[in-house]
């Protein structure tokens, strides 16, 4: 699990009810309003659905489980496993990967390598590897698309309700003492909307984003691995290539396995 | 037609109405005022016609048709088709597939086999396909423009509206108790623009771009199968260049067939 | 003259007057403020001299007259004019074209073949027109960013003389019966700033661009037709290379002439 | 000096200052506060301080002057001059340069024609010449960046100071008499920030994005003059290609001149 | 330091504080309410956390003092110094370079020289250099993006604030003394985000752009240098090939060491 989205998602919320339970002492539950919260969450639902397809909407729940409770290979031991694997190939024969491959927990990383072993043409390897990699950041950022999709519509509908409440109000001022608590009303989906698109939807559609790039990195890794494991590569040449994806300081904390 | 589409609009329409009528109570006829409605759509149809050519406006009834009716050909279908055109040519030379055209439904396969079949030069073939290809991208691409262009002035007339409202409202000020359904009345123009907009327009403009970029991708799939059986391509080679357009979880759905 | 521009200005001015006119009753000469009009026309006026030099601004009319009277010469007459000169030039000789070109009426054209006929250098004529295309592109886009530019200023100044209005009213806040019209007055200039950007300006400007588009698509027309007949290149092999520029359904219209 | 800026500010000016004085009659000193000019100017200068260096901040006067002050060489007269180098560099040799460039104005041009004249390396003096060519741009956009930081950041404290303003209005309800004017005071930063922004700043960043453009395209015009001078072109190629610089209207003036 | 940031910084607080105090007198401590502050500022942060990984958050403190101490060497300077390795290695070797880097300050430097004595391949030299200079690069951007996206939910969360103080004052309306105050309060949060927004934030983030761009000039220039030592240019072409970097003042400023 991702702990700063915890840790944010926890602090966030925490702060607001505080504020609220806080400022609006035994009058709390005039914060919550169930009209207002299907007006907010039905609306923005609503206007996801008709922006996506079915599927990929379905798909959100996937997406945000994957990106937050998967945990990532590291780089290092990505690349000291791919220079491992170089070096079986090269001294054993790049068939002799096959006893390997079972141990391997990553699909991507044995379908590039059983590609390999079965002598797959090296430009059509690229290209499927490649296609995958893009299918994968396809989906990423579909489910980025959807967050922020979320995120501009959440306000929108939050002004919706508002508006629908102030016209009701106003249509009803014969008694002065409930201008404000039907204002108090009005403006509760206008805060439901803000408190959804800046606590939860945009922030979670930008670590998406991150996570996403991270991931890709990794497969990226991969990809150039097997194409070099493929040609035949000096396992030191293997992990030259690679190591220039890493930034500095993790390829300064790789040195002492190098020597 | 799309089912998400469906139920978005159908959700968001039905949650704003009970949400009106569960809070308006007898009131709610309120909340319809012929005149609103007339400034908002009138004045958003206004500035359409004013930034599109009046035929991309009329062709829009079109599109939408188009974009929710027409069931896509799935890629996986077209690309066993292609495949067994490129058997077929391979087997009985590339003049054997005027026999198949006739059973082919879509009309860019049929103009681009044809073409194949008539000895057209390479070069030309991926010329007009291509530029086909980028008239229908420009079709989709205004239609979606037009939806963009309406989500854009409804929230701008609904202001417009609310602000004649206003000016009328404070200029009969003498009797309070209009002030509060004089100003009812100037919100609803607000309330009618951002839900056009946020409910219908924007969403609708996603949607028609998203499935733009599907029917986009069948074209290519096409064009490069056309291409491909032109220069007899071994039928293998063809299936696992067209391949390389899916994304992997199709691509493994097809896995059988090619065994 | 462009038929949706006229018909949106006149949808668009109509709807909101006869608003105003069933809403105001005979008060409708509240919404008439002399200084308010000088407020946003002035300040949008000055705001756009200050940006743009002053032969830019006043070039606008001509490129509002230009885009909207000159009835721009259909694509597919072009092609086949251009392909009737190659025809003449692969007959006659490329100097025949000279008594062809007193029968053209677009100067652009004439240009072009002149050139091919006096023998000026292929390089230099297609950087002489394309530089020529550049110029008229750069002229259009100009007009389109005066209308860009006027559209953000229109709503700036109207929300300017709407501040002037609020602090001349609440100085005067004695007698309260001046507040409902003097706040009426205030909002005046942001209805006009809003009207001028969102039914005149911003609407323009995109129809300007798209107009553009059409524009240069012909003169790209002409460059590919006088590149393609100074080569001396088949008249049909002109056709095909032409076409390409038009969409399908365009392209599909000037079939029976082909055959 | 640019007389389109010049109308535009003094339009702009005039007319604000007619409608407050028109508006507010004898009570006009309520438009000018102090306080609220200091905090529109100085929070806009803070800001502005931070997002820049302190010398690119300080040379906005300069970049300011001269954009507005330097009377620009038209292009025509450039590019004579430069033919009119190529000829005597064709007629009498490169070195025979050095007795014209003493009576040449622009140092850019002194410095391109003088890199010629020494033999240095045509690679090196493009190299030297471009680079400062892009040296004048970013000095330009640093130059507009600052106006636009601060046409960003004017409406901002515009913001900051009316919520100041309401804050303490607010805590001093007791006397009803004091709300309007306390509110039309804090209204005014709003105001000066709207005006500063709109009025000034924005529109200047465009003028002189515009005026940097033209400036950029002379420097272009004397690099390319200058290498075709140091390869030995004939005149009139040189000619040639330096008109590809111009616009047609521009290039039909030269005409005379050439013939 | 940087001058200009602390300049602003403490003209822009200061001109807040002086127009708070001078505009609320003995009542200035109406503008200090801590819970606020911590919806502002924990709202802020809680979105933050949730936008980023930890690591990036707690890493703002350090790019924020690297970029404001850290004394960036001057372009000039690093020039001689690399002109002066490449004499060396012309003379004496490249092997000789390994006495003159124990006694350079910048890490950056000494890696590639330590490469290029190494023998190490050049491709190679450039791939890591270049891969340390991304990832320079994506660490400056990484803290510029937090900075902005702190400046972008500031404001949303001073919003959230006032909705929330909205909310209760409007279900306390039965004494109407205590609406102004109630109001005043609600108005903080909103002030509050667009101080931290626009006086800090924003800001922040353009001034590290702006000294993240000088920083990985200075690395470009390093890497070019490195490369060129090692392919044993001449000290004159490195200069000059280095010099091409530069602004012409900057160049003017160092032509008399050269001479």
């Amino acid at each position: 699990m991702d702990i700063a989205t915890l840790l944010g998602l926890v602090v966030g919320v925490g702060l607001i009810a505080w504020a609220v339970i806080s400022g609006a002492g035994e009058k709390v539950g005039a914060f919550i309003d169930p009209p207002s919260v299907a007006i907010v969450f039905g609306g923005m639902t609503a206007a996801t659905l008709i922006s996506f397809p079915l599927k990929s909407v379905l798909s959100v729940v996937g997406v945000l489980k994957n990106a937050f409770l998967h945990k990532a290979m590291s780089a290092e031991k990505l690349i000291a496993d791919l220079v491992s694997y170089a070096e079986i190939a090269r001294r054993d024969g790049i068939l002799s990967l096959e006893n390997v491959t079972k141990d391997i927990d990553d699909d991507f990383v044995i379908k590039g390598i059983q590609m390999a072993i079965d002598g797959t043409d090296p430009e059509l390897i690229e290209q499927i590897l490649t296609s995958e990699l893009d299918s994968i950041s396809d989906r990423h950022s579909r489910g980025k698309g959807i967050f922020d999709t979320m995120g501009k519509y959440a306000p929108a509908f939050g002004m919706i309700g508002t508006l629908i409440g102030l016209v009701i109000m106003l249509q009803n001022m014969d008694d002065p003492s409930k201008i404000g608590p039907g204002m108090a009303v009005a403006l509760l989906t206008t805060l439901y909307g803000a408190l959804v698109a800046n606590l939860v939807c945009l922030p979670l559609a930008d670590k998406l984003a991150r996570r996403s790039g991270d991931e890709l990195l990794l497969k990226e890794i991969v990809i150039r691995g097997v194409m070099s494991i493929q040609s035949g590569d000096n396992p030191r040449v293997v992990e030259q290539k690679l190591k220039t994806f890493l930034s500095p300081t993790m390829r300064a904390s790789m040195e002492p396995e190098e020597a």
